[in-house]
């Protein structure tokens, strides 16, 4: 089968003939890929920034975000059949570990990230198991929800972990409006009644964000923390949901955050620098995420098949993937990239 | 009436004659002082690590660990009675506000915070209001507990945020085990069957830690990092509650945390420097902590009165409190000293 | 000034010449009523369910839903002005035992309820407390918010406990559109994407619902467990919401109720009567439910300022009071009553 | 092997010899009987009381509390060995529904339940899934922890439910301190500084409960609601929890629940009767609580690894079934019955 592989750090991967991935195990599962997500993970990766991380061998496939039709099963899988339109949870899990047993499939003791640490979804056929499969509402199409396995899935659990502190009269900033962002806003607007500014460079990106619910734009022209505070009576918001995670946005963020708030990082790429009596002297903290459980892609599926949450692409044949890299590195990108083998 | 009153940062206070407080407000309780902690805080507001945060006006009376007995009630206090033994919420708040009506009394809206942006308890009397007297149980001495009002109140605030994810099975890694830490160490082993860790520099505070129910103890000699990660397989502490703060221990801690787990930031000084990257692919958070609420207070005065929850402590005249200070900075005060009027 | 006054039970309240209400401590409020609301526990007053919680003596004041304008204030009062519009908590409560201190203003150690054990509303004037006073949003004007001072807030509350357990996917049935029902409905649409279910017996009523946000309705005519368990796959509701409380709908409502879910018991009349062995092999649960904290009402107020929650209402001159007791009692009121004197 | 099996409804299980049960997929795993608990749920069973609830063909095998070691695995199992001693989590659960994915392992949609819905451990060898085995601490034997994997977890399940609330300064009483309660006990006190009232009509059982960790104990001797009530000054426990479930002890836990407190029903066999005003005018609520999760289990083997919470038993040739259940049904058995194969 054809699959896009990365052979060196800072080298655009390239389309390999490679062999087609076979079932080995009775809950292994090989899904025929309908869409993969083109993320700025993505490029992260290429850059060499998870290497560190994952120590992953090179070359291999890239591509984390994958939605398709199952296509050959285990001997032991119950729960999907050939045919069934899936997406995948981002993880390969044991189903064992305390973190599984708990539902925290992305804290799994022994968790594969097809496209991080092993080979992805940009290719024809991706080999996962039983337990990453959640089958897709009926009317749903994979190339359509692909970029939910990750960025929305991501976007979907921070404004969960959010959620209980976002009561009506409250403030939720969401700093970043892009492919996490638009879905943190939408998730967000469905699931609560709280204000939601939204904080971007972009006027196209702001439009959009009030078209899917924002209550608030600011733009992020230097003055935006002081809008932000205005706005709030000088006290900040009790959330900050930061999808940027670099250029300022993590210092920017905390000082948009009220007393007793909470700043949750996602976007990544810079560096936290807060005096410890900051967040003494306050109460506030920094709050990590990771991509989501496998009940919260379940759930954001819900809201897909409601029509709640729906997602901007823009599809590429996988032999183009280097091209929508290039697209997105370059800010030319609108809405998600998909590609579809 | 004696205080005693900072005149200029970085120069030690000195005992003044002032004029006593009055009856004011309905809701005002003037307490006669039993016993006034002093605490590292005390040496940050000398410094003049404070002044930014509170722009209060010079002099001032410094001490915000206080406890006595009622010796006047405005008209309208209902729950303390003249001659009743109490210790003081270190804030004196308005009840009204969201915060007050959440029971977050910490982050009332108007609160003011005795000895820190407002007169305070290294004095004969301090004037309060009726919403910080907790009255103590029977047999419970002022001075014996003074020493709870924030360093007891923000060790117990912090172990309570952290006990829901510290289940039968789990390591809780207590950095520092001085004034607050060996409160913080007594509540948890009162309140969990996590294991607790304690990590110290000082071999004499790790044999006190050991006395008050710490599972293991570790000497921070540089390899402690690595001695906490190897007793728990490789994998980090479910919560790292640091009560240091600067000198490493923020860099230390994260380090020490395991996934999905927290560092809770209760000492200052130093400042966090972490990689958004390292909060993000591991789903870890700091967690900033600010003394606690009311009720907070009461729970652990409960626990005092069972003789769960123990102080030492080493008591001063009123007259002395440069030496107490001066014991505390060049780190000859074991326990926690106590200036008694 | 006029006030509605029971003189026994059972026999209809008269209106009456008495005394207005005066200041008499730092923290009372005295509100000029703009809007008293009519509710179903009134009847029950009337018929004396209540006295053996109460053992209020009669004659007294009715009525616990009130909104107006701040007449006078003591001299401690600090949260509101006089001309300020406010909607006030149903209870005065001490705002300094443990349940006041934790927000848990129903629970009050001390509390009164206006109307129900000590003078009501059902009057030109209510003397009340500077704690019971939550502003109104501009533009809100006090009769048309007044029935949320007890009705709203109950289903605010309980709609509130609920959440937790209602993400996307999940079902709530709703039984009962009436008084409380439509603000519940309207609470759980604007703060959650579960699927609304609304089981009534009026036709009305359930139209009414489907415009409020309803996903489905059900006319309760006698297969109305059958077809909601059939909605949900055979398996129940994650939560009932039972506005009813009576006439059946204890049994009926718990049989729609899934395993791990609860039954939330609001409206009252009826009496439990569930085999232990039904709760304990499917982990069910009977959930009690009391009016709501003063926060929660800040919140419904924000959501009637947004105007998400909206009140269907019909009002009354003060002295027609008994007119709208008949027509609540003989099923004649659309909408709540609200009395104007 | 041999295998105690019910032929009839109130006829007494006979021992037979039945055919050895056989790997059949990869997850499988047949574990050798070290030890098998005797509960008053199997009296329940062999009265019938679980037939509806069931629905099984007689006959069967009983024995639902089973530990003992890893006899034979199916291919796919990773998470123990042959030789590995464990104790079962009481259901064999897919791994795969919501429930699972959530840790919610009592409430799988298809759970098998060994000795309650198909065939369970009163024989020498058992059939379950990996994923119901834990592995067991250093030094424990499964006969000596058998009766935790249904009894303890019960207990531990529904004490830990009641945690949030019993904070220091609360009070939960336990009703009933039998093979369940005495666990309970041991846990509660191991995880928490309330105070914990023991009811139960045996001094026996009293005496051990005191030595335990109970604060006080309580003879059920007709007045022990007053008693319980007055220690309480007069207000209620936070939590019941209540063991028995039957004999009045819905209607007298419920009379000791303090208003917004929960009464935790564990025990069955008696009817909830509590007229819903009674829920509504004080926020009480009915708890219903089955068995627990696996990760429950887990961490209750880790209290008892620790020596936290030690169990009382009395050792049963297997081929004594009958008698053991003799003695538990005439009130002869001390501690927990134990069959050993």
């Amino acid at each position: 089968m054809k699959a896009v592989r990365l052979h060196a750090y800072d080298q655009w991967p390239s389309v390999d003939e490679v062999a087609d991935p076979e079932i080995t195990g009775p809950f292994d599962v090989i899904v025929r890929i309908g869409g993969a997500g083109v993320c700025r993970t993505d490029l992260h990766i290429w850059e060499g920034q998870w290497a560190p991380k994952t120590g992953i061998e090179l070359p291999y496939t890239i591509g984390h975000e994958n939605a398709g039709w199952v296509d050959q099963i285990g001997s032991a899988v119950t729960n999907v059949a050939v045919g069934d339109a899936v997406i995948l949870h981002p993880l390969i899990t044991c189903g064992l570990c305390r973190a599984c047993r708990d539902g925290n499939d992305m804290h799994c003791d022994v968790g594969a990230f097809p496209g991080v640490d092993t080979d992805g979804g940009w290719a024809e056929y991706l080999k996962t198991s039983a337990r990453s499969c959640v089958p897709l509402p009926d009317g749903v199409e994979p190339a359509d929800v692909a970029a939910h396995a990750d960025a929305g899935l991501t976007a979907y659990h921070a404004v969960k972990k959010a959620l209980p502190d976002l009561y009506p009269g409250t403030t939720a900033v969401i700093i970043g409006a892009g492919g996490l962002g638009h879905i943190g806003i939408q998730s967000l607007r469905a699931m609560s009644a709280t204000t939601i500014v939204v904080v971007d460079r972009s006027k196209d990106a702001l439009e959009l964000a009030a078209d899917l619910g924002a209550d608030q734009t600011v733009v992020a022209d230097g003055s935006h923390v002081d809008t932000v505070r205005e706005m709030t009576d000088g006290a900040g918001a009790e959330a900050v949901i930061d999808f940027v995670g670099e250029g300022g946005s993590l210092d920017e963020g905390f000082a948009m955050t009220r007393r007793d708030g909470n700043h949750y990082v996602i976007g990544y790429g810079g560096t936290l620098n807060a005096p410890a009596i900051d967040l003494i002297s306050t109460e506030r903290s920094f709050i990590g995420n990771l991509v989501g459980t496998y009940n919260d892609l379940v759930e954001l599926m819900t809201l897909a098949g409601q029509g709640s949450v729906t997602l901007h692409t823009r599809t590429y044949p996988l032999e183009d993937a280097v091209d929508a890299m290039h697209d997105l590195h370059e800010g030319r990108m609108r809405g998600r990239g998909i590609l579809v083998p």
